[in-house]
């Protein structure tokens, strides 16, 4: 049984949720985390929904065997063709990253105009553009997919000119509809924020879902009465399914910190 | 048991080794063929080496229950990590595309200096400059990961000025080594000789291991009596692990020709 002590379970397809943890420890400085990344079988982005939808559920059994409290999936993509699933066939509550940048971004637009960027299973999910006029019907929605964007940001390309030029091809089309709001629907974007924003001009405000979903996650800890009060080391476990070494070096930057510890696992996986 | 008119097998992590089996298509036309792509766990190019001969035994293991005659493993990634275990742990003839690449460059290098690209996996695996090393020790290798070109390709970027900005980038330091040959070590890279040949200038060879593999395929059958002499239609059978509409829309630009039939197949996991 998990207690206002146990810890929040997030996963993520590999590296890019590590932009939520961040936020994460920010927001909620005291609460236990456990992390895993999918990185066996990264990226999500370029795969079926029901693939996605069967990997989801295997990185939420293993984290459901380690008694979290709440589950965070931290992946845009398997936010969105997961999420409902997750919720329905899992007893903890689940937060995805759609429904708080969602909520950010027809706060924030003025104009009732709204950009959406993500991977290509996010961007024909639809997902954001459904969970933004559910919330105000008259808003309209450009999505683009930027499908390199990912691994411009793991080469770590995320303040150059190569950069900036293919920002330039995948944003033109939405600068032009005139959006207000620009929503970094996938994990990785955040590490773009300065080039997308020369990019996209002062005009624009640029939704980042780690935030919003950090103090989503605070708000239902709190009205679950789920919170930590306790005042002791906060733990942070990290797992990988493959490639250890290599989250360690990409993910310190994500993260902006060091990680303790980290260890390969297995998952049972359906076959 | 397979005979002379059984198929050839191939995998790939996914759709690159498409460009490998246009050049089976072209020096092998009487031949049938059954392409696997694992396309729910590509890109290999990424992962430890463990993980991936896990998969490629995967594959190898669905290939083989098909009675294929000779496995190609058309991918450099793979071939650099797993060609060994599945010669030792599988009764069929294997082919990869390291060696046939590597016996192109060392016959094709006059000054010696020899240039390699290709994904992480497969620079840090070391394996070209093994095999090219082993016929000429005298000759130098300098290798190159470019882990941007693979999903600038699968973008449709292939003549591009940010293409040429990013193979500019990567290639600029082998330029300047003075190599007057260049291995492209990744199945996608095909794609981009235009790009590769006006960066690198035409002092330098460019190695494409797909054509190199597709002779030593025909060479093999040849002396293994295994060549398929009847004249009737060959049939080609596709297999994806997922999304079976993406690797058609992408895939026909790789291969050159249409795919007639696709299917979605499940692997037998190792747990």
């Amino acid at each position: 049984m998990s207690s206002s002590t146990s810890p929040i379970g997030i996963f993520d397809s590999g590296i890019g949720g590590l932009t939520v943890l961040k936020e994460i420890y920010g927001e909620l400085p005291q609460e236990h985390t456990i992390y895993l990344g999918d990185t066996a079988r990264v990226p999500y982005g370029i795969r079926s929904p029901e693939t996605v939808t069967r990997y989801s559920f295997e990185n939420t059994r293993f984290l459901s065997a380690k008694q979290i409290k709440i589950l965070v999936i931290a992946c845009n993509t398997a936010s969105s063709v997961s999420l409902e699933a997750l919720r329905t066939n899992f007893p903890v509550p689940v937060i995805g990253v759609i429904e708080p940048g969602a909520k950010a971004a027809a706060d924030a637009t003025r104009n009732r105009k709204v950009g959406v960027i993500g991977t290509e299973a996010t961007v024909r999910s639809n997902s954001y553009t459904r969970a933004i006029r559910a919330l105000d019907s008259a808003i309209e929605v450009f999505s683009i997919p930027c499908p390199l964007f990912v691994p411009i940001v793991e080469e770590g390309w995320t303040d150059d000119v190569i950069t900036e030029m293919v920002a330039e091809r995948y944003l033109s089309s939405v600068r032009e509809k005139g959006i207000d709001t620009l929503v970094l629907g996938c994990t990785h974007y955040p590490l773009l924020k300065p080039v997308l924003s020369r990019v996209m001009g002062d005009g624009v405000r640029l939704i980042d879902s780690a935030i919003e979903t950090a103090r989503e996650i605070r708000g239902t800890l709190e009205s679950l009465s789920l919170l930590n009060r306790s005042t002791g080391h906060a733990n942070h476990e990290f797992y990988v399914t493959d490639a250890p070494q290599k989250f360690l070096s990409v993910g310190e930057r994500f993260l902006g910190r060091k990680i303790e510890h980290i260890e390969k696992t297995k998952l049972e996986m359906e076959v």
